[in-house]
């Protein structure tokens, strides 16, 4: 099958690497030249909105998916009209906005945090009657990565972030959480489901750097907590592929923050850690293959090489390292690669991930 | 790196998956359209032997590698003259004369079937009274897949065979051997040496059908005996890169029958049986990165797709079955790509054969 892809990224690129093997082509309509997707298949290189090229993807695509959920809906819904595309553009517009996010959850039964919308200075008072202090003050659309929001600990603060974020926003309880976690599930087209076990993820400056699968310690009732979060999702969203759901463990319980309706930077360790990718789930979904049920033998590890990496060939050396580098130039905050590490045992994976953790702390 | 490869079938695009996510990018020289490595980098659509074609390949390149050992060795030795290429030319040489590569066992010490060159009607005697009968009546040159190649049992017939196959031939010993192995080993630019478990191959008219790896029953001195055999044929080639080299097993006894210098299809269950496979290790060899010691967690079978291949959904359904398909259209006798097994144990193993082997018999 032709597979059209709306953003030709990183995520793009290893959706072909997975997708290839099942016998697909793959086209990306991306306007930024050289992409890391560039190598794998035709580049229509106009913008996410360009009439022209969203025609030409349509044409050259017999099932049409994103690698990136600030892709514009209207783009979606454009081509949804013309040849299938999963996820449904619907699965965009909630994940483009925190409140219609927040709401869904809250609508499903989904625990999340305390939130309230910020209009103007009027929503000031009631949101944070709602939210409590600490504030965490957001942007609701296009935020990523830890940019467009703000930590605020006095009402004043709060006012001053609204001030300086602008209009469009929404205010949510500050969670003391004990760990951030992720679930990953693939819906397939025949109405099958499943689920990778619970990814730990450690952020730095709002940033992935590292995670561990299965988080560990996860326990039974936590990893079935997480998947009956997903599946009431995608049940609601009519979803086919992978979807993401970044959550807080607080105890034993667990609170949904944000969905990816997309593979997810921490899912990537799927490539390596389980038999069957993250990657190549989706493209499956997409193509109205079955899922593969994955299996998982061990543990692993993903890090993220952010801004420089270091000398590929020394990164590679390191016992249990496979390295997955995205082809793209260094700049200060980009992540150009990871690198997934398994081993035998936890030990053995956390060897190799102080491995490269030192190598790659010394390039940023 | 930039890494250029004489070739752009399956193996090719075997390489350049495997090779993408190190952060190389791939040319191929390839006068067939549309071929399998088409999607995965630049193809240079001009025959193996035209000097602009070449040409364009060495500027094109960081690195060389050859994808079959049909290409002209004139090609390898005037692009190694230009840019780094691997395997050295000569392992192309001898892989492409049976009596050259024979020759080389019998110096190194390594058992093989009695032989004996045949040029003109008056070696028959002198080759049969070295080889016995049955003999086994080959040409020297560009035989593969079974082809160019004869079993005599009588004098006559060897006479025959030697007047329907022409000149530039060798008779070499029938051996009743228990079962074919191949044993896969790569050499690293740094002198170092990694060898993946040796595999069992079943063949059915001269074509690879099903690979079992680890060869059931496979001891520790087999394992050793096969990996010694590799170890001195890479001496004597002063070798980079991924070997394959064809075994009999009779008995506790390994005779050397040929070898490929590449990639080879007895080696394609290392994408999902082994962390790193020969593909990722024999570009690793080829651009001066550290080789991956292969962890091999459990059985794995691969099963060829020739000829017809099922349905890619319906094979995509088998429990622990991964799917490989080249993007070739179908073909008596073409592989067309390969599914390969794994499991908790062996019976799963077998049990996902046994799946895909009664799709894929339907097919041929």
């Amino acid at each position: 099958m032709r597979v059209g892809i709306l953003g030709g990224g990183q995520l793009g690129r290893m959706l072909a690497l997975e997708g290839i093997p099942l016998g697909h082509r793959f086209s990306f309509l991306e306007p930024a030249p050289d992409p890391p997707a560039g190598a794998l298949g035709q580049v229509i290189a106009q913008p996410y909105d360009d009439p022209g090229g969203l025609g030409r993807l349509a044409a050259a695509s017999d099932a049409v998916s994103f690698e990136f959920e600030n892709v514009p809906a209207a783009s979606a819904r454009w081509l949804a009209a013309r040849v299938p595309v999963h996820p449904r553009p619907k699965a965009l517009e909630v994940a483009q906005d925190r409140l219609a996010e927040k709401t869904m959850f809250r609508e499903l039964g989904i625990g999340t945090p305390a939130f309230h919308p910020i209009d103007g200075p009027a929503d000031l008072e009631p949101a944070l009657a709602a939210t409590g202090l600490p504030a965490v003050i957001k942007t609701r659309r296009f935020g990523y990565d830890g940019k467009g929001q703000e930590v605020a600990r006095t009402e004043a603060a709060a006012a001053a972030a609204v001030e300086r974020l602008g209009s469009g926003l929404i205010a949510e309880a500050f969670v003391d959480f004990d760990r951030e976690l992720s679930v990953l599930a693939a819906a397939g087209s025949d109405g099958d489901r499943v689920f990778y076990p619970l990814t730990e993820n450690r952020h730095q400056d709002g940033i992935l750097r590292v995670s561990h699968a299965p988080a560990p310690g996860l326990t039974g009732p936590i990893q079935a907590a997480g998947e009956e979060i997903a599946t009431r999702i995608l049940d609601c969203l009519g979803y086919l592929g992978v979807l993401a759901v970044e959550l807080f463990q607080c105890g034993n319980a667990l609170l949904a923050n944000e969905i990816a309706p997309r593979v997810h930077n921490s899912g990537h360790w799927t490539l390596d850690g389980a038999d069957a990718s993250q990657f190549e789930n989706h493209i499956r979904a997409v193509t109205a293959f079955p899922l593969a049920v994955p299996r998982v033998p061990g543990p692993a590890a993903m890090i993220n090489l952010i801004g420089a990496a270091p000398d590929p060939a020394t990164l590679a050396s390191i016992p249990g390292a496979r390295l997955h580098l995205y082809g793209k130039a260094p700049r200060p905050g980009r992540k150009l690669g990871h690198v997934n590490v398994t081993g035998a045992d936890r030990e053995a994976v956390m060897r190799g991930v102080e491995a490269v953790t030192a190598l790659a702390g010394k390039c940023e």
